[in-house]
């Protein structure tokens, strides 16, 4: 964050904030005490206003003098974490920085490749257009082997696009639109065959759901992701519980794949115990098996070699990187990645958004009064506490969720710098940060929920059904 | 055996046994020391021949004055086993006993119920016929529930039967022929449905094997099952691999046990372990899944609530042991089982027919001389060294492998009789029993190898496509 007073504390610990409040403090009453310059003690005070803040959103607590923070010490997999690691797997999202997770020591803990600079212009090259603002502003920022699938495209050389979703409830929320509007974006510009998996058996196999109502949610979740504009003769949508009894194809690379992959394997990557059910431990196999082209052979005319790219969220990465690791061994192709950061919740970027709180989300069934109301009591701010602080030091963008948002859907570039530096120059208050971030969702959300009227159980039928999509193989 | 001189030796450990010979040696030089009656001693002698012979077929060695056996400490799952306890899983039949293993130990250890008189002939009045002579001579001796399909078949109420193969290699021998031929006598009195699973996947996930491998002995297993005489409009044959990518409702009942099944329990159950691959953790729900009528919605119209009955060796028990705990908690009825002994190998009852030993068994594929030679050679004889003590003390029927075999495959109850009596008395010699056994045997491979030659490729995708069988549900 250019210009931004808190820049230098990005990186600080909560004990070291603490340490730099308490410091600063005892500047300010030296200074005071010493009779300094009227000038010099603003100053300070600034200083001193902008760690408490700063403390404040990293840890969620005032600053009380004498009383130092309590780390959060993460736990992942039974292991104990260095108190700034972030916990990140497919079932958990959880660190003790307001601005969320640190996704540069993510790329180096998990071994993937930063999308650099390189890179987006590499693609831009490649499909002779500006790359989507998801690859501009960091939002997809880490990949595996896409350079060999920009090879393969600029050779000539098939490949095809693989997302999913796990359909946990019958209402999407705004971060779920995420990778599907990538994905459609991808599918676009490069002109390839999708596939999406719904994960309904992963759903009854986690929650407390009948198989019914699993398959139900998959069918609804089908219905917003088929309005995010997918072209029906190039995509094909299908739940797992529906899908592996119509396939020829798809049993027998999961049971390959459950072949070279041991429960000493899947308890290091997922946190499996023995307590745990066989479904759970088995199934991601069923997660890897779509990186595989002959898991379609309709689509695919039975060809195995089929290069995969897979956008998704970085959470679901442990799945994957499960996957590059089997498919040398089973004689099939890595499927390449492009991971996307964490959409975060209303309330703050320590989280994911959750579908099952509704105030976390602007959901996308959600009346335009909702959204404003949502918007203005639960997004969490970088403001100031009153208007003449927040006029005189700025607000904190790197901690306001209105800004994480509008970065998320505010697709003018312009528009959004000149928002974020007004607002952390203290020229824009956080009302009118809100108005900004409420004017862009509702006509979004309300465009959505047009498209999504328009989508039949006949159209919902048609994406679901295995068929050859307008590809020749 | 009635009439045996081994009879109360039957329960002996190795070491009693070879006290019992020690003991026995004692008496005789004592009573020859003591210039005991010509009678007294020649009874004793035979006892001590007897005693001997017995040591020898239980523990495989020769007794050796003042070196007691090893006892063999047979591990399952990890836990040391009483001494004299078999060894009994779906990969392993062990036991240190020449008779083999010990079925009434079994059931109790297995919590099943004995197959008791009252059983067989409440079965031969609801039949109206003689019941099978496996059922008659305790080859199916252990059941569960067996009442209740019954009380079901009274009552004009459907019940199905299911039984399975895993096709590990092509050629299969007489021993594999037992389910079939007792389900195919099932079938023909109680008129009911009949469904066959080839575990080829489970072939894929144990052994060194590729799928294409797994599935081409499926089909070729299929053919041998098919010549047991099989009505295709009353039987319907599947392999996994196939099967669960044509069916709406198998895989929904496989992740329906996966669900309710934890990795402790088939653990306890089946000895997996940490380093086992996911596959077969999670295998043992793909065995369980046909107990229940919907996955056959073909077969059943989508019924859920048709009994199950389910003839198998012994050994396939842990599964549906954990298929009945399963069942209520997913709202199925349990299955009902009819369990078989072990087929001996040729080399004698400690354990069950191998398929990778060509000499352990008598093959489907074998010529009349093969089984000639097969049965000379390697037999396993109840017989005396010489011809002169067999005479005189006459074969031990309960360790002679073609005693066992004629008892599974003489279908004339007269003649098998006469033939143990002649035999334990020293009547009928070994050579002689072996002739009796070799034309048995002769004639019912060629007459299955006939019936083979007619089960074209065409017949077995008869019975391998789903379908409606002839009933009404």
């Amino acid at each position: 964050m250019a210009g931004s007073p808190n820049c230098d504390l990005k990186s600080l610990s909560p004990l070291q904030l603490f340490e730099r409040v308490t410091e600063q403090g005892e500047k300010v009453r030296a200074l005071k005490a010493g009779k300094a310059p009227k000038d010099e003690i603003d100053a300070a005070v600034r200083m001193l206003l902008s760690l408490k803040l700063s403390y404040k959103t990293t840890t969620g607590q005032d600053y009380q003098a004498g009383l130092p923070p309590k780390d959060l010490v993460l736990i992942n997999n039974g292991t104990t974490k260095e108190e700034d690691e972030d916990l990140v797997d497919p079932w958990n999202v959880q660190t003790s920085n307001a601005k969320g997770v640190d996704y540069d020591k993510l790329i180096v803990r998990f071994g993937s490749s930063k999308i650099d600079t390189d890179l987006i212009n590499r693609i831009e090259r490649a499909i002779g257009q500006k790359p989507h603002h998801f690859l501009r502003r960091g939002i997809f920022f880490s990949h595996r082997d896409m350079d060999q699938v920009l090879d393969a495209y600029e050779n000539k050389k098939p490949f095809y696009l693989y997302t999913g979703r796990g359909p946990s409830s019958q209402a999407m929320h705004v971060g779920h639109l995420i990778p599907f509007m990538f994905t459609k974006w991808l599918q676009e510009v490069f002109d390839v065959p999708l596939v999406i998996q719904l994960t309904d058996d992963e759903k009854y196999l986690w929650k407390d759901m009948t198989i019914e109502k699993a398959y139900e949610y998959a069918r609804e979740n089908a219905k917003d992701i088929i309005a995010c504009g997918f072209d029906v003769n190039k995509t094909f949508i299908f739940s797992d519980l529906d899908y592996l009894g119509t396939s020829a194809g798809f049993y027998k690379n999961i049971v390959k794949v459950q072949k070279h992959v041991t429960f000493n394997q899947v308890k290091g990557i997922f946190g499996f115990t023995d307590s745990d059910c066989i479904g759970k431990i088995s199934f991601p196999a069923i997660q890897a098996a779509p990186s595989f082209s002959s898991s379609f052979p309709q689509i695919f005319n039975g060809k195995e070699n089929i290069q995969c790219l897979i956008p998704c969220a970085i959470d679901q990465d442990p799945y994957f990187r499960m996957t590059r690791d089997v498919a040398p061994r089973i004689g099939q192709p890595k499927p390449a990645l492009l991971h996307s950061v964490f959409f975060p919740a209303l309330q703050g970027a320590q989280t994911k958004m959750s579908a099952s709180d509704p105030n976390s989300s602007i959901f996308l069934t959600d009346t335009p009064k909702q959204i404003k109301t949502k918007i203005n009591k639960h997004a969490f701010s970088g403001g100031r506490d009153t208007i003449e602080e927040h006029r005189k030091y700025g607000g904190n963008c790197d901690v306001d969720v209105s800004v994480m948002y509008l970065t998320f859907f505010l697709e003018d570039d312009d528009r959004l710098e000149q928002l974020k530096q007004a607002y952390s120059s203290g020229e824009l208050l956080t009302g009118e940060l809100k108005k900004v971030l409420i004017e862009t969702m509702q006509p979004l959300v309300a465009a959505h929920q047009e498209r999504r009227k328009q989508v039949t159980d006949e159209i919902v039928k048609q994406f679901m059904t295995p068929r050859k999509l307008a590809f020749e193989f």
